[in-house]
């Protein structure tokens, strides 16, 4: 299985450099000064270099919304129940739940990957049925998974990106769903950023102050117990990760192998997309990340990575909403590419800098 | 005239904090956590409490991109010709700006005020033939306009406003064309937040060192010579400002006696923002500040403000672009609240908290 990872992981080339420069020169000629519209043509020029198009037009993209439980929900970790993954699929595969409100608002489609949750999903639309396990074990006690079933979560995500270029996606959004899924994503951060679970650690879904406390001393225990190794990323996913996690990492693996641009959500995406970087660097040219969330451990991820994300809404929710946002800013920034008039149509004078 | 200003101004009540807090509650009943998805349910709650709608859709939106020349742009204060402010217009009546991009992604329309160009513009569809003056005069010289003219400015987007809501528009942003128009907006801003020229002038289009230590200068001129009363919004307009931005003053204060949310863009609409907060300071209810710019003195304004902007996008082109984004985020923010499920409806179990 892990054959499928490297391999894939070595189709991973640079982004097309003569492309984003091109379209850097065709910013230039639009009826605007130069770089004023500032990120909105970062994300053009980046875009163009990733699908390696001149004038590309977004009009296929879809939100990957992977759904698993967590075993260390036993212990308390989350305001919720942990029935509510299985409810809150259901409510996805419906159209009532947030990130479908959004994921419409943007013109982005929604599908939903159970890759671990405890309940026999039949057969739906929409709904890709790709379970490793009933829910992971609770990391507290020993490992979460086996390496094996960590390896499978990753080449799920990959198989799953290569299925979406087949049908065509051209952006590429990812998402979660998992009662107590906050837990492992500080947990995976904690390891692979050397930072103190106390200060990659958030209430998640809001919990109080006793059992926030009891959180962290959980993801201490599981680190301390498992001894994950912070240079390999699948051992650390194996240890104290979750199915979820190992989809996106997959899938941002499988969308970058693919030329896609992938846009990473919140936390947990952020966690999916540290073990993805760990795997394969080059990744990060293909990945926009889409906002900052209230989870403390998220801006230390991004001075991690030294990655600024597109937006700060004190979002919290993950399923994939900041990334639906962030597809439509993405959008905005090609459009400006392909739709803007240039100085000559427009007859406009240019700076006489 | 000033009778219109000071009518219209006594219109504007505070929002309904009935329905503020109704939103509140019908938000939390929805299937996520409470609070959870941030400024996209501020967005919400206000736009209900602004509108008086319990379920409101937004399907008519516009931007008001108020256009006019500068005096000062004689002394070289800008990147770019005085002729492009034409050439601009123009352009944005063909369709083919950074603005007809933007709002044509979000689905607004974009009016273009011709509200002091130093131009004769013939009736075109979607123009509003506004014209104060051809262009202001050389505020570091002399007044920018008569106070008469000051006032008249704000009238017109009085007007704009009222005409607006006779035609069922449920959002408005603002928006700016006019070549040196970041001098103007820079003296009014040092003037009325005490703040050194120096503290709150930037690049505008992109001008280098000398020009910009130029316009520092011309702008400490402008201010020594003028003496613009810090406490009467109208006497800095008239000293310092420009026809849009007064017209920009006008648009906030009709939109919020109409009592429809108004977007701010960016610099030059916080100048007018700051005249129409200082006219009426409970206008604040009804803006919503669209994004940050990379002009310097925004962050002063926003500090003084003590407001926070919708996005950080790095923009500086203006026009309204900022504000065309945001209308955006706060539709989303709209759509969760009337498209959502509820925790009932979608039979997922309730925080345990």
């Amino acid at each position: 299985m892990k054959n499928i990872i490297n391999k894939k992981i070595k189709k991973i080339k640079g982004i097309d450099k003569k492309i984003y420069h091109k379209t850097e020169l065709l910013l230039d000629r639009l009826t605007k000064p130069k770089d004023s519209l500032g990120r909105l043509e970062e994300f053009a020029k980046r875009y163009c270099a990733i699908r390696g198009e001149e004038y590309p037009k977004i009009d296929k993209k879809v939100i990957v919304a992977f759904a698993a439980d967590h075993g260390i929900t036993e212990e308390g970790v989350s305001a919720f129940p942990k029935e509510v993954t299985v409810q809150m699929v259901l409510n996805f595969l419906k159209g009532g739940a947030g990130i479908n409100v959004l994921a419409r608002h943007v013109g982005a489609e929604v599908l939903v990957v159970d890759i671990g949750v405890e309940h026999d999903f039949k057969k739906r639309k929409n709904l890709i049925l790709n379970k490793i396990n009933y829910g992971t074990k609770n990391f507290s006690k020993g490992p979460a998974m086996s390496r094996k079933e960590a390896e499978a979560s990753i080449e799920r995500g990959i198989i799953i990106a290569d299925k979406l270029k087949s049908h065509g996606y051209q952006i590429i959004g990812t998402g979660d769903m998992g009662i107590g899924n906050t837990t492992p994503s500080s947990a995976v951060i904690s390891v692979m950023t050397s930072s103190h679970p106390k200060d990659v650690t958030g209430r998640g879904t809001g919990i109080g102050d006793r059992a926030y406390l009891r959180k962290i001393k959980l993801i201490e225990k599981g680190i301390k117990i498992n001894r994950p190794d912070p240079t390999d990323p699948i051992d650390v996913l194996t240890k104290v990760g979750g199915f979820e996690i190992g989809g996106i990492a997959g899938l941002i693996i499988g969308s970058s192998a693919n030329r896609i641009p992938v846009v990473v959500d919140g936390f947990i995406s952020g966690a999916g997309a540290l073990i993805a970087l760990k795997l394969a660097p080059n990744v990060k040219e293909y990945i926009f990340f889409s906002h900052i969330s209230e989870e403390k451990g998220h801006k230390v991820l991004f001075d991690y990575l030294g990655e600024k994300p597109i937006l700060d809404l004190s979002l919290r929710l993950g399923e994939g909403t900041g990334a639906a946002l962030s597809i439509s800013l993405i959008e905005a920034g090609v459009k400006i590419l392909t739709e803007m008039a240039t100085f000559e149509e427009a007859h406009v004078s240019q700076s006489n800098k």
